[in-house]
């Protein structure tokens, strides 16, 4: 049976990466697991719906190189800055390349090409690849790897407040994602020092991990012009003047497959919200001699009338089963239908739920209303879960003897003086995450935790 | 107007790529152009197609590193003969890392792992992602690139004959989606010295461009046991030995979209098969300011009509109405729907499709079967140009003068002496391409038609 203990999250999480097949570790480059069938089926599954959340608001999906000239690398001198010292280089017969760390330096000279007027804004774009990162630091797989996974928009606005504005709608987007998820987040506003290298500021989605350490799972950022400036990107204005676009990018990465594992998991494995579980039901048969013909009969006839609904496996194996249960369990399969002797006779069936509601349904009770229902009652309990765990993971500290042992967020005054943070940093390894997004131009007051001066509420944690 | 000559097919093509919005090839590393949003549209359905046929076909889905590590790369010699010339190199700390220029030894390493028992076969994953050749032979977008967008399929047998068996229905696989795309192909046996490198044999379409060169556009290799030897991957087979299974990979690039666009398209621009144009219908309406409201609720009302068949656009650009008739032409959009006071008055529409046919149809007409009848019609017509156009490619040589300004593919004799071979491309820059695959195990005979002497019927053109 499988009974993995999360309270050792960081085995938890490995055990049932590997128990569930979602990537293979084994792979001999440090940082770059493999996506196991299981596994890339759930992470397409979740960047399919990114996708179409994007497209829906007319972002228009492209893809560029993966190779960047070093000399149209190294035009942002913060970026440069930020990325230089763990990129990948490679080169041809020419020169020297790079690969991306991330796609500004690779787009921006060609959205100069494509974007010539106010008339175009605002101008968005996004592509799903993979991206490149020489880590010094431990590797985790999903977490923190050298080949990063992601989804990356771009956007381009005639000022600074339309881009502003766009920023916000960029921000709902990623809710309508992370919330699909059925995860639990906050969305803050980085320090200026922990922002994006080369953007004016940089809002992030932050989840909290069962072990208590914060996971950064998507971010927007707002360039300025500090983009169009260093590669003389200009437009046609509305009022007829050539000057410099605002620019935003934002992305979120494969670390939304790791959010949804480990926030959704328990010690029987997987917990797949239904929307994105591939198999939506098992059947599992019990087979008996004499009654083999007619439990699978009704199966087919059962699997007929379920997979209207979502798709539906029979599971057939030559395993008992109690070792089905456990298997569909760890996969975090949604339902289960167990069908013997006694369901074929009194034209039942007998469901549970990945969180063990237990359904007895007649046959003819089987529609639409029902199963949605079933989803629903589903969904919802494993977003309640995820929401007690998160709201019972902020706190409010009062003293910065609150930060020993910090788990989960917890909540400070900040005089924004990078001092105090250090402080805190070198004593409690606990970092300031940043402010509230929601008090984005009125930052709520606090006096600084470590020195007592005029500050703002801040959130601080552990993070990955 | 688009007027596009055709018969100097590399400037059109460049042409239509650019107009049409496919690649921009502006990106300053050569080989390496940027996907428009147009472009990557059309090539994400063409390999969402591809994907589902082999889903569908209990392929599984994966995602393997885009970084090997050396030692790895080097273990098959063939294969590290044939493609250690033009790899990408870079490295990290510890070592230096090849680019993949293709999957095989990133992915044998690992499949060893997961396969250990014939209980397993056949074991059929596949992978959509970019491969990299620093190629130093000039490039040409979609055709010859640096960065080759692709999908490559790798599968373990049991024995060389499951592995031949499997061969043939990947071979199959692959004719559906060419099909699909309603091009025109042969499927040839390529020659030794012209094999992928590790191959047993090695199987490849070839479609015939306009301007008569042949461009390889799918290919499927049985391995043998020359990478699981190499890898020392052994399974338990079902004789209770330990022995070396047996390997296929296939691949298909985006040259398959070079191939759709080349085939099809005229003067006017792109053709799309109904089955994969984004919008299937465009209304143009015809605004004029007494009768504005009047036409534009019509439109919506023949749009709600006709998107249960598939997207509808109405374009309410400011340009005149010859202007988007040529652009929605151009980017090969099945059908154009024109309505204007007439229409309102009739109750009618009046559509035409990519090459011209009219239909003039009253608004109670408007039904599945007159829609699917539409979309067979203007189908059939882009499948059978394609296929007199290759037809009229296909033409047998009798003697080696044939060769001189051979457009297309010609049959000629062969006795497998590269010597004879050698000759022709000297002289003529025509190859031996291979031979028909209908004949796998009993090649037709025919002398060389070189040196006269015993040979088989092959396949002869001058390659992209």
């Amino acid at each position: 049976m499988v009974n993995i203990d999360k309270k050792d999250f960081s085995k938890w999480f490995n055990e049932v990466l590997e128990l569930a097949e979602i990537v293979d570790i084994r792979y001999p480059v440090k940082g770059m697991p493999v996506y196991m069938p299981y596994g890339f089926a759930l992470l397409k599954k979740l960047f399919d719906k990114l996708e179409k959340l994007l497209n829906d608001n007319k972002h228009h999906q492209v893809l560029f190189p993966l190779l960047i000239g070093d000399e149209e690398f190294k035009k942002e001198e913060q970026h440069i800055h930020g990325f230089s010292q763990e990129v990948f280089i490679t080169a041809d017969n020419e020169r020297k390349l790079i690969i991306r760390p991330t796609s500004e330096t690779a787009m921006y000279p060609i959205l100069k090409l494509w974007v010539k007027s106010h008339s175009q804004l605002p101008f968005k774009i996004h592509q799903t690849c993979c991206v490149y990162r020489n880590e010094t630091k431990s590797t985790r797989p999903l977490i923190r790897g050298r080949e990063v996974y992601w989804n990356e928009a771009h956007t381009v606005h005639e000022t600074f407040e339309d881009a502003k504005l766009h920023h916000k709608i960029a921000v709902d987007i990623y809710k309508r994602f992370f919330d699909s998820l059925l995860i639990s987040y906050i969305v803050l506003v980085r320090p200026d020092h922990d922002k994006f290298p080369g953007a004016v500021y940089t809002v992030a989605f932050d989840a909290v991990m069962p072990d208590g350490k914060i996971l950064q799972i998507g971010t927007v950022h707002h360039l300025g012009q500090n983009f169009s400036k260093a590669y003389d990107f200009k437009i046609l204005t509305s009022d007829n003047r050539m000057d410099y676009p605002h620019q935003l990018c934002y992305g979120i990465s494969m670390r939304a497959l790791a959010a949804l594992i480990s926030i959704h998991g328990d010690e029987k494995g997987l917990i797949i919200p239904t929307e994105f579980s591939d198999t939506l039901f098992v059947i599992i048969p019990i087979l008996k001699n004499e009654t083999k013909e007619l439990v699978m009969n009704y199966c087919e006839k059962v699997r007929k009338l379920l997979e209207v609904y979502g798709k539906v496996e029979i599971d057939l194996r030559e395993k008992s089963s109690g070792e089905k249960h456990y298997y569909w369990e760890l996969k975090g399969v949604p339902f289960r239908v167990e069908i013997g002797k006694n369901e074929v006779e009194s034209n039942k069936l007998v469901v549970k739920d990945r969180l063990n509601h237990k359904y007895s349904i007649l046959l003819d009770e089987i529609n639409y209303e029902l199963i949605a229902k079933m989803k629903e009652t589903l969904d919802q309990k494993i977003k309640s879960n995820a929401v007690k765990n998160f709201s019972s993971m902020i706190k409010s500290a009062k003293k910065v003897e609150d930060f020993e042992d910090l788990s989960g967020l917890a909540k400070a005054g900040w005089c924004e003086n990078e001092k105090c943070e250090q402080f805190i940093r070198e004593k409690y390894h606990v970092e300031v995450r940043g402010y509230d997004f929601n008090y984005f131009e009125n930052k709520k007051l606090a006096n600084c935790i470590v020195c007592n001066s005029k500050g703002y509420e801040y959130y601080w944690g552990k993070p990955y």
